[in-house]
């Protein structure tokens, strides 16, 4: 069996590429080691820079989005008890959406089927081999047979534990950080409308909202944090304390979700290796805290979509030649600015008093000033794809 | 012998504070460690914020200021082999004037000195009394014969290893860098007219300029570096490699001075302790990447000298009460943009490559990107006096 581009991991990047892909006339199959249920329900990210409901609505896949979504037009930070809004719109004149991962993927999903695209869940022992060439993608169907999927390029979509980045040896860089987040689903309607990003003295807190009648807050907790030590009474009391600002009430209510999540920075250059591409979380990882991770994936295939028409179009190699270059730029802008939130925003764990105070004047600076608050909003709106990085 | 205002320190901070007073009919008297010749030709800082010069002027000190002093309108960030421009006037419509530390101290003794102000230098053993309520500095004159000044208020402008800070047990911040400054100045003639600011992966590196006829050149170098290991023709080889740029041209020359700086961010909290007022380096220290040095003194004088007319004038004690807040406001702001100028170019000696690619991103971004670039200039040519800090 042949293709065009075999793509690995039916995940934001992977199945976005597809749906680029085919729009262009160009063939693809998306393999994918998990169920389509899994992936359809899998909780990820959930905030849409504006370049990434941009390009959505470009190529047809903001119909949901659109009526669903929650345009969000700031966000705030939140120390020594005060409410300091950042207001997008009047610093950059653009907003961000929320709209959970699992969201986009359902629509892409539902989309690729609608249009005869060649999805296959539930493959194992997925093998790449003639990656300077001739790609061969081998697999296990979900009837246990054996296959081959040859194709012109090989697209390695398929995250940050998928097997596309071993199939070589990109120089690494490499940050891990000494906390963690604990976060929940709460059954508790959100009392205010935008994300609140809270520095205290305990620790970070965020508060965020899913819908209308579900709250999403995390705590900053030690990385080897034990769910079993914090029982909702104390997720509440510390959420409370974090959180607290003049005129905020929290609601509580039954907890639906909790987990521990780690915090990594994480880059491989180059994202190319002969004929395979990496996108999205197979190359790059990054903190939550600047909510970056599927944007990031989304601008990533955008580029390669681009330089790929060109190229099966004969329009030579010069896209394919840039792709990791291009990427890199706008990865390296995401890294850091994921990194400046997150050290902005978290208590250093060896409780360092003066970075403490650093953080502090770095706060108050940033609400203060209006090119700090513009350089705050530009990056969390997300700059433009192709330029600004 | 008694007076308002006992002032320990003949820099910029007790000088100024001396002639700032003497303008609102308030007496002091300034002691001083070492000889006039050697306060009058000590080399420190040389930037002056736009706030620092428009109060010289103000206060009719920048007559010589106005005539021989340097107006910047920007400076480069070079990296990659690229000089990049940091227009200040385009950006925040001020600029910064290079004017050194030393001429400002020679302009303040002639102007307290034409005006009767009594300045007293060589004296030692300076000893601090009654804080409390009725301060007394006792001290050593010239002549070996002991003295004691009475005042209502004593001044602690006597630099970081001055004598005031001692009095009392403020609670301090610190931090040292893992890295010093190896200064020279060179009969050289500058190539240009503005500061460069370069980051390589070598290490940092500062072109600077004295006069038409001076270039003032700076490498990173490891705190414990012996200057006899760095000829003159190493520093500038060395020197020429990390300034390199398109372009560009390093005049070379004899090297007239040649010494190594360490680097320090140091804060003590509170700056008061009953009617003793810290100012300047005795209260705090920042490392020289941002220049902020003697202006954040020079700051503080003037909050101080405020405060103390309207105390001296029976306006009570509010002004003094909010001095060390007031103050503290504008020092961690200071502190960490200098901070934050220190870490994105200077290289770390452990040579963390994610680190790096951390620099490099926020380095391109900040040329990139107006908002960026907007915040460095406003920090850089000084926030203006009393807001926005």
């Amino acid at each position: 069996m042949r293709t065009q581009v075999g793509i690995l991991g039916a995940g934001p990047a992977g199945l976005l590429l597809s749906h680029l892909l085919a729009r262009a006339g160009i063939d693809s199959v998306v393999l994918e080691v998990r169920s389509r249920e899994y992936v359809q329900h899998r909780v990820r990210a959930g905030v849409l820079e504006h370049p990434t409901v941009e390009l959505l609505r470009e190529v047809g896949l903001a119909d949901r989005l659109d009526r669903e979504g929650m345009p969000h037009e700031g966000v705030s930070l939140r120390f020594e008890g005060v409410d300091h809004r950042i207001d997008f719109i009047d610093l950059v004149g653009r907003g961000i959406t929320v709209y959970g991962q699992q969201e986009v993927v359902k629509d892409l999903i539902a989309a690729r089927l609608a249009a005869g695209g060649d999805l296959r869940f539930e493959v194992s022992d997925v093998a790449l081999s003639g990656l300077a060439d001739a790609p061969v993608i081998s697999y296990t169907g979900p009837d246990g047979a054996r296959h081959e999927l040859r194709c012109d390029v090989v697209a390695g979509c398929d995250g940050f534990h998928g097997i596309s980045r071993a199939a070589y040896r990109p120089e690494v860089f490499d940050r891990e950080y000494p906390y963690a987040w604990l976060g929940i689903l709460a059954k508790a309607a959100p009392t205010r409308h935008e994300l609140a990003y809270a520095s205290h003295d305990n620790g970070f807190a965020l508060y965020s909202m899913r819908s209308p009648e579900i709250t999403r807050l995390y705590l900053q907790v030690p990385p080897d944090t034990d769910v079993a030590d914090w029982p909702d009474s104390r997720i509440w009391d510390e959420l409370g304390t974090r959180l607290a600002a003049d005129g905020f009430t929290l609601n509580e209510g039954p907890v639906l979700e909790k987990g521990v999540t780690g915090m990594r920075s994480f880059v491989a250059e180059p994202m190319r290796h002969g004929r395979l591409f990496l996108a999205g979380d197979a190359a790059h990882i990054v903190p939550p805290t600047g909510a970056k991770g599927m944007n990031l994936a989304i601008a990533d295939v955008r580029v390669l979509a681009e330089a790929l028409t060109a190229w099966f179009a004969g329009g030579g190699e010069t896209g394919l030649d840039a792709y990791s270059d291009t990427c890199l730029r706008r990865v390296w802008r995401a890294e850091h600015f994921s990194w400046w939130m997150t050290s902005m925003l978290h208590n250093s764990p060896d409780g360092d008093p003066f970075t403490r105070r650093l953080q502090l004047s770095q706060l108050r600076y940033t609400v203060a000033s209006r090119a700090a608050a513009t350089s705050l909003a530009e990056n969390y709106t997300g700059l433009p794809h192709g330029g600004g990085c």
